[in-house]
Parts: structure tokens; C-alpha cells; sequence
């Protein structure tokens, strides 16, 4: 039995199963439900992923965003106001057309595939003047898109749970300031506080988000060599506030029409991340700061002392506000471990009648897959000094497998073998301007991998010539499989 | 300027016009939006709502419900397995039917206008045996209804934004255990936490939810004389267990189909309530739990020195979790108190020359709208004092009315007259069950009022006869103008 409650292959040799497996043995979600590319996100995911909320959320808010509850629903003829982005996203749109029995509604509705056209309709009433800007809002929200490609738990499906904020300048300078703030932001919640590390790029020209003039966004790298597009935030073209007459007045009296920006941390999709950067051959592992649960308390061949001591310890805790949950079941102590590994706890508490006369505790941390025992007074200090090292050793472990990937390529050749192995590969290249395209469709024909973009940290300069096409090179880009 | 600001109507003398210019002036919601019965949550009232989610929540995870995302979309095949449910949404559901260029779906799909037959759905995969049970569920979602009716904002429109608990349960009893433990919570958050009193009545049978076996409901009531149902909570028939096969193996290991309860206490609904109940001639008062800002600092002519002073304050507060607005525009002071008195801040700190030579604060309290002048080192414990008080004195206030509002009626002219001073009636009835709905008719049709059913906790026995029909009594029941 307790082989069955574990994962059945590794996650660096079968990423796929592996994958499928965690979240259905840790019930993350549910696939039964009867809709195509919907699911039934579960406790153990909700959990985490309502911390992983608030943590993004509390940072907005403190960089002067305003939360707001945007309607679902978008009217067709907004969609219609900026050509690039209805073109961009009406073949994913599904529509509202009928209610009752059949009856028509007063107008052809979208379910929000992304928000702009809502938010920028609303922009045209609440900014007047230059005093108003920057105008810096945000919303919590589900947005829907009929995929036709197939559907993953978390990574893609025909819903998905994101915030979105939308924000809107004086000028394009102060647009660009918002886009570097947005990276901050990923920096401090991606990476710092979820742990998952990732490479912020300026998308290619030919791959910028419909209706944007700027597109930055952040790939995240999974173990089968794919990268994830995590968020991303734009510059838009003014050619949105000038449909939705988002303008101001400026100093001088005059009307100018806004930048906008907006940026689109998808939490639901980020979790997939979650899972994939953390997780290991036992299932689960959660950074501390956004685990369902922080600590599991295994009794051993429980008694009614046991019990009465495990509700003792799970109190003392919980009132340090720390998260806990009680193993006192039938099981055996194997599958009890195996179960609370598979969940990704960080810390798990043992106790059987050795510790209970003893006066000690059994503590297996999660990240290290290792035990110690300490004295029961110990506790607390113990935990405290555990919950604040705790993701900084994960996310180290996590930075390593990110840097380890990245290969530097110098002959066509050098590409193809490295994205056959993985790798994310870096090399000069022609262009990142339509001209580069080429290239690109080369690379993409070639190795089914695609040119990310430019890091806007490079460090290195350009020297040399474009591995692809040998003229002078303009950029270095990095190139990747993708999901 | 100033008298623009305010609210030019009393509250008691114009009810419905003071709450539109409550929403507007104090910019909690924008009806401007361009979709019929949809309006859009501006921050004010947003960052009360999201409190107000953070207390039940918690509230009810303490009490063993788990938290669950599902799909905003159910589809028709299920909504079309429970007959008498169907017949009740139906009219109301919105239809998705196409994507892209009008291209058809797979199959018809509501958005959802409530979601039971997608939790029974998934319950039947969950629930297997008497272990199973209670299965106690939850989630946090908007839900969609075309209404006929006219829309107002957070009272009534075509998305809304609630909770909605879903248990399954292994006998009757064990059911309506869970109906009262509703009922407790309703008690612990709507008017210990939100400060909104209301009656909890059993509807009479004619009146209970679309496939319902018992119904009970939360009346709040209005300035106009009208109730608002708040939450209500219900034990489904088992044709809902036995439509979606929802049973499980009791110990003999005989099937047995589950009983299903479900609760529904819609945030954005009982903000409504917020609103009215709280509210005042000058604009909102909010109680200090769920208030978007607890304090406000108002400077009076601010120099830099007294700007640097309010900032110091601020940090001085918000490290003790306080959330504090300082307020240094140019308006006048006369404005600054208006706008923050239609705001609803629970506290306002005034901050000028005066006051710092004398190292002073005045602080105003909404609940009481009277200042008082404190040393300026007192602030911390008059703050923390005042924060744990004003809750129970705004609460106090409110229940006063509900418990004035109540007449008994002996005779049928008695009830016309109350109800038309905006009461609520309290009498003799035949009966609860449909054999009473003859005189429920009698008296809509006659005073445009409702049976709103019977109080849980009525401490009145039945001696008399039905002050409609003369009968003998069977019940005591309640009667009020509704929306």
C-alpha cells in the first residue's frame, strides 16, 4: 500500500507522469470534472495558492495599486475597439449570446479572455488631469480562453486564476518605469517568496502581446527542458488609450492621450511551477512561507497519551501561528511518512513512545530529506530557526538547476544539440526586430525550440555575428522549447 | 464645494436616493459600466469586502469546511438532472454557446447561477463510505443571474460576488446539524463582525429554494421598512443526492444516498447591508473590523512640520497592524472632515499647529461624531482602546432598530398600518405549510408585504387564531415588504 500512495517514476526521467501523478496522488486537482480544459482546484492547491495571493496582493497594495472587482463579462464592441487585440484573442474567446429558455441577451458578451478593454472603457470616466496619474490598479480574477491546445493541470487550461493590474502614465518614460517596477515585483514574489526561479526577457518584436509596443515576461524552466511563460508586462501602444480616450489634461491645459501598462502574474498557472521547480521523486516539497500546511505532527502506533501530547505540541504551535495538521490514523508510520512527503510539508514531527519518555522529538525537514532529534523544550526555538532557513536553502537548490541549464552556443549545430538535451542556449543573434524573424523560424523549424528574447540584466556584450544567418549580430537572445 | 461633497438627502426621509449617493459620492461602485446589471467594485468597497471574505473564510475553515476553486461554467446536462432546481435558475442562466468567429462549443454551458450541480458532480467521485462524511466544502466565487428585477448596486445585480458552502452529510439529522451551525456562523460574522442585525426565519413551504426540503434565511432589514434576504442555508431533497449519486457505504456496507446541505452568504449582497445598517446623513460608517481604512490623519494646514508629524504618527500606528490615510491635500479643513466623515473612517486624528505646540491630538469617532483631545503620548492606548470598543457601541446602535421595528398585530388593519410605516409584523398564522398560502396571498396582495417565515429562536408560544382567516394558529410568523 505504501508504494501506491508514492510516485511510480522519476521526475527527471518521465517529467509527464511524474507531473500527472503528483497532482493527482496530493490531490491538487481534479480532472474528472465533466467540462473540456476544466478542472476542480482542491484544498491542498487552494491553500497555498491563497497564500501566494495575498503575499502578491499586500505588495501591489504597497506599491500604490488599487484593487478592484472588474465585471466577468466584457461587451463584443469593446473588444472591437482595438484591432491588433481583437485579432489577438477573439479565436480563444467564448461568447455569452442567450439566457432562460433560449431567449436572446441585449448584446453578444465575452468571458474575459484578459481585461484591457473593460479597464480602459472605465479609465475614460476616472482620469481627468495630470494629478491622477500614474493611475495604478489591479484585480483578482479568473479569465477564460478556449485553448486548442491540450490542456495541463495549472500550466494551461480553459480557466485560469490570475491578477492582473493595469496602470496609466503621463509618459512613455514613466510607462517604462512601471514595466521595471513590475519585474521588481516577480522578483520579490516569484522568486524570493514562491522560490521559482526565473529569466525576465524583452520579447522578440514579432512576439509582443496583441496591441502592445513592449512585451517583457519571465520564463521559468521545468525539468523536461521546456520553459513557462510566467508574467509578463507590457507597454501598450497608444493606440489603446487613444480608442478608449484614456487621455489627460496636462500642465499646460492640454489633452494628451495616456501610456498604459499592464502586467499579468497568473497564479493558477504560476503553481505549475510551484509543483515542477520544488517537487522531487517523493511528490511534493512547499517553500515554507507558502505551504498549505507548514508542519505535520505523525504520531507512531497512536495511544490516547500520544494523542493528548500531539494536541499539546499542535496548540504550543499554533499559537506561534504556525500552520499544523495531526496524523493520529490507522496507518503505519511508513505510509504516514510517505503520505506527508508526497504532501510537500516542510517539517514533520514524529512522535512515538521512545520520544514521549525520552523527552525528545523526531524533526524531518523536507528540503533536506534529513532527521534530527531534539529535546522537546527545544520545540519551538527549533521551528522558529527552521521557518526563517528553510526557503532560503530551497530556493538555492532551485537557482542551481536554473543556472546549470543554460548553455552558450556558438555554431548552429551547438544549438540543436543543446536543446536536445534541455538546455536553454545562448547566442549572438541578427536581430530582435521583425528582421530577425528569419532566423528565428529557422531555429524554430530546426530544433522546435524559439527565441525568448534579450535579458535586460545581460551582462555579456555583443561581439560577434548571429549563429544563425553570419551577419553582424545585434543581440544576444537566448533560445528554448516552450510550453 | 464642501456641501457638494455631502450627501444631500436624509437617510430616514429618502432611503433610496441617499444610497445611490452614498455609492457614488464615496466612490464604492460605477454603474457606468457598459453591460446591463453589471457594475464594477471600486476600491473603497473592495478593500472592505476583502476583510469581510478573510473573517468568514477563516471562520469557516475553523469549523472543518475545505476550500475548493471550481469552474465558473457547469454544464447544461448537469443543470437539467435535478428537475425542480432547473425549473427555479433556468430563467436566470446566461448561455455560453459560441467562441471565436461563431464558432460552436462542445456543449452548452451556464455560467454558473449557483453551484450545486457542479459540486454534487464531483462529490459523487469523493464521497464512498460513512468515513467519508461529514465532507464539509467551500468556495469563494461570483456567481451570475439575469435578472428582471431592477438591478442596484451590491443589492441586487446580474454578477454577484459570495460564498457558498456545499456538505454532505450521512443522516437527516446530522443535516440539519449543520443548517444550525450555519446559522451560528451566520451569528458569529454578519452581526459580530459586520455589526448587521438580522432575523433568521424558516421559510414557510411555498417559499423555500428551488429543490429544497427545509429553507432557512436571514432577514436584514432597510431604513425603507424593507428586508433583505442575507444568507440563507438549506437541506436539500434527496433527489439531489440521487440525481448526481451522491452516496456512500454505511458500516453494514449498505449504499445509501448522502443528505446535502448548502449555505450561501454573499459577500457583495451583505455589503449592502453595510451600507444601510451602518450609514448616517453625513455617508458611510463602517465598523471598525471591516472598515477599507480604520484612522485617518487629517493635517490642518500642512507645513512640512506638520507633515513630517503625521508621517511619524502614521508609522507609529501602522506598526501596531493599524491602517492609517493621511490626508495633506490643499482642501480646506471643513472639506478634508466631510470627505472623511462620507467615507466611514472609524477614526480621524486632527493634526495642526495648534495641537503640535501643545503636543496634543483631537481625534473625531465616527460612531459617536464627537472629538475629543488627548496627549499626544496617550495615542497608542486611546487608539487600541477605542478600536476594541467601537465595534460593540456601532453594533449596539444598530440592533436597536431592528428590535424597534418589530410589531404585534392582532387584527388585519393592525397589519396594513404597520407594514405601511415600514414594519415588521410579528402574528398569529395559520399555517406554514402550503395550506397557508392562501392568507400569504391575502396579505401581498393587500400590503405588498411577505410570510417571511418562522423565527428559530421564537420565545412566544401559539395560544391564538390566524389573523387572516380566523383558524385556529399553528404558527407565529413574521411579515415584511421585501426586495
Amino acid at each position: 500500500m505504501a508504494e501506491n500512495l508514492g510516485i511510480s517514476v522519476k521526475k527527471n526521467q518521465n517529467f509527464s507522469d511524474w507531473y500527472t501523478q503528483v497532482i493527482q496522488k496530493a490531490e491538487l486537482a481534479d480532472i474528472r470534472y465533466n467540462v473540456k480544459g476544466f478542472i476542480v482546484f482542491q484544498p491542498w492547491s487552494v491553500l497555498s495558492m491563497e497564500k501566494m495571493y495575498t503575499y502578491l496582493e499586500k505588495t501591489l497594495q504597497k506599491k500604490g495599486h488599487k484593487p478592484y472587482w472588474f465585471p466577468t463579462v466584457i461587451p463584443e464592441k469593446n473588444l472591437l475597439l482595438e484591432t491588433s487585440h481583437i485579432a489577438g484573442f477573439t479565436p480563444e474567446v467564448f461568447w455569452i449570446t442567450t439566457h432562460g429558455n433560449n431567449d436572446p441577451i441585449e448584446e453578444k458578451l465575452a468571458l474575459r479572455p484578459t481585461s484591457e478593454t473593460a479597464f480602459y472603457h472605465m479609465f475614460s470616466y476616472w482620469i481627468r488631469s495630470y494629478k491622477d496619474l500614474p493611475f495604478k490598479t489591479y484585480q483578482r480574477a479568473q479569465v477564460f480562453r478556449y485553448e486548442t491546445k491540450a490542456t495541463r493541470p495549472f500550466l494551461r487550461s480553459r480557466e485560469f486564476h490570475w491578477i492582473e493590474t493595469h496602470c496609466a502614465h503621463a509618459t512613455k518614460e514613466e510607462a517604462l518605469k512601471q514595466v521595471y517596477e513590475d519585474m521588481e515585483t516577480t522578483q520579490e514574489i516569484l522568486h524570493d517568496t514562491y522560490g521559482i526561479p526565473f529569466i525576465f526577457f524583452e520579447r522578440p518584436e514579432w512576439d509582443t502581446f496583441p496591441g502592445a509596443e513592449r512585451t517583457f515576461a519571465a520564463d521559468a524552466l521545468n525539468p523536461d527542458g521546456k520553459v513557462v511563460q510566467q508574467p509578463s508586462t507590457h507597454v501598450l501602444k497608444q493606440s489603446f488609450s487613444k480608442a478608449f480616450n484614456v487621455s489627460y489634461k496636462d500642465k499646460e491645459g492640454k489633452e494628451q492621450p495616456a501610456w498604459i501598462t499592464c502586467y499579468g502574474p497568473a497564479i493558477s498557472r504560476i503553481f505549475a511551477n510551484v509543483i515542477s521547480t520544488h517537487g522531487d521523486d517523493k511528490g511534493l516539497r512547499f517553500p515554507w512561507k507558502i505551504a498549505p500546511r507548514e508542519i505535520s505532527i505523525v504520531l507512531i502506533n497512536p495511544t490516547e497519551t500520544l494523542r493528548k501530547k500531539g494536541k499539546k505540541i499542535k496548540e504550543q504551535l499554533e499559537k506561534e501561528e504556525f500552520s499544523v495538521e495531526i496524523d493520529d490514523s490507522e496507518k503505519t508510520f511508513g505510509e504516514k511518512c510517505y503520505f506527508w512527503e508526497l504532501k510537500g510539508v516542510p517539517l514533520r514531527i514524529e512522535i512515538g513512545e521512545k520520544e514521549h519518555k525520552e523527552k525528545k522529538l523526531t524533526l524531518f525537514r523536507r528540503d533536506l530529506g534529513k532527521k534530527i532529534t531534539i529535546k522537546e523544550k527545544d520545540l519551538l526555538k527549533t521551528v522558529k530557526s527552521i521557518a526563517t532557513n528553510f526557503d532560503k536553502n530551497i530556493i538555492s537548490q532551485a537557482d542551481q538547476v536554473l543556472t546549470n541549464a543554460i548553455v552558450i552556443a556558438k555554431e548552429k549545430k551547438a544549438i540543436t544539440e543543446a536543446i536536445a538535451l534541455g538546455k536553454i542556449v545562448q547566442c549572438e543573434f541578427c536581430s530582435v526586430t521583425n528582421e530577425g524573424k528569419k532566423c528565428a523560424k529557422w531555429i524554430e523549424k530546426e530544433t522546435q525550440a524559439y527565441v525568448r528574447g534579450t535579458r535586460l540584466d545581460e551582462t555579456k556584450k555583443v561581439k560577434g555575428v548571429c549563429v544563425i544567418c553570419g551577419k553582424k549580430a545585434s543581440a544576444i537572445v537566448y533560445i528554448a522549447r516552450a510550453y
